[in-house]
């Protein structure tokens, strides 16, 4: 399966004083990628949120390596680390988009709950996500 | 009624490259403002919701006179300035905590609607509230 | 001239709690296409700063028509409004890329400054810009 | 030395369709507990900037425990966990004001650098600052 990467400008509004990109917007970075990935791979929100299942964010790490100013174009590549059927995780790279540098590095663990907040067995409830998760599963975008 | 003044820090994430706040968190103060005044009127949040009701923006406009910026001190200080029973009009004044120059104006127009999205006639259906929001038309914080 | 329309993804971090993207968002938009629209008319924000020139929000207005949710796409139409070589109005549509209905629509005004916060004259100073912004005046993109 | 405690009341525009506070946000409650701090400990942002010093964050990490809805008031409580001359790290915990109840944790690393951008030896170019940093590691807030 062949990903789009996922392309983000940054925007005058996520700077700061210091001139460039808060390190705050990086998390959001990361959360629009993983949507984009979770889009990609056929498991749109809306299918998620028709399937009943919410999947809130248990942890995020971030680390900086180089600033983004504003205007610079970044790809954010999302990466399914890790899957045990409860619980996944989510690593990124940030790079220029330009010069390919890597920006930043993180990631995210995340779990799936119903609609009355207990925790969903993917195995057993949603067969076809859980092929879908194991197939992604350090996939190389 | 004494109202108590609405007081926000400047804070690091607020600011842009230009050194100072983004001009579209002041549209998130009089939000701030907005919500601690219909709590002190006795009209919260929790309150709106056991009604079952919810007030959607539909207009905002503001104007920048002076920066504010990082760990600045300012008040924000909201006012009813129209209501007809269907609508309302909150105006704003932005300023300095040390000094009290103005640093930004606006106004902010919202609606009362029911769960399904239906206008609520405040004076039929909650009287109190009603009579609440007609006390405060152009009470002077 | 052509201009390409502005795009945005509604993002999930947009939202708030009533299940659309918060109405200060949108000003942030208008500033996305702005941005995007000096871009594309060759007065990018680097020119700015390489000539000098700061050009702050004085003022915005938002008109709130329809909501938007999570992952829907939208246009962000701006077209310079007035001009008068000293300030400018950009007005704005936002649209459903899907249907597009108006969401939104709004207006931002803004004066050029220099690098020490006095006012520039176009005409006299930069006068390829101004006759750009001449140029855009009410150009229908 | 006795340090106030630093309050945050969620606001609407914190939270997201999740009907809850997004997570980004905890990030920028870091900052905001952080800045605090080091202006309570005599090293506001004003005094880093006379002495041409910036901090900027190289890592952060945040677990993510409790939910916090609309209005909910916390306590974020950061502390100077670990500090070698180069680089601090500064832990959070954030509390709900009302029960104490462990909503997140998290860190963040920091590193001081002159206006050149390069590092910062405290112990020798500002050994005020140094002396009050070792004081305040693992100082019970």
């Amino acid at each position: 399966m062949e990903l789009k990467k996922y392309k983000h400008k940054a925007q005058y509004y996520e700077t700061d004083q210091m001139g460039v990109v808060h390190h705050s917007n990086y998390i959001r970075w990361f959360e629009e990628s993983r949507v984009d990935l979770l889009e990609q791979i056929g498991f749109s929100y809306d299918k998620m949120e028709e399937a009943g299942i919410v999947s809130p964010v248990l942890a995020v790490t971030a680390e900086y390596i180089l600033v983004t100013r504003f205007a610079e174009e970044v790809f954010i590549i999302p990466r399914i680390s890790s899957f045990n059927g409860l619980k996944f995780t989510v690593s990124y790279e940030v790079r220029s988009a330009e010069s390919n540098e890597l920006k930043a590095a993180g990631e995210s663990r995340h779990c799936f709950l119903d609609s009355s907040f207990k925790p969903v067995r993917l195995k057993k409830d949603f067969p076809d996500v859980y092929k879908l998760f194991m197939d992604m599963l350090n996939h190389e975008g």
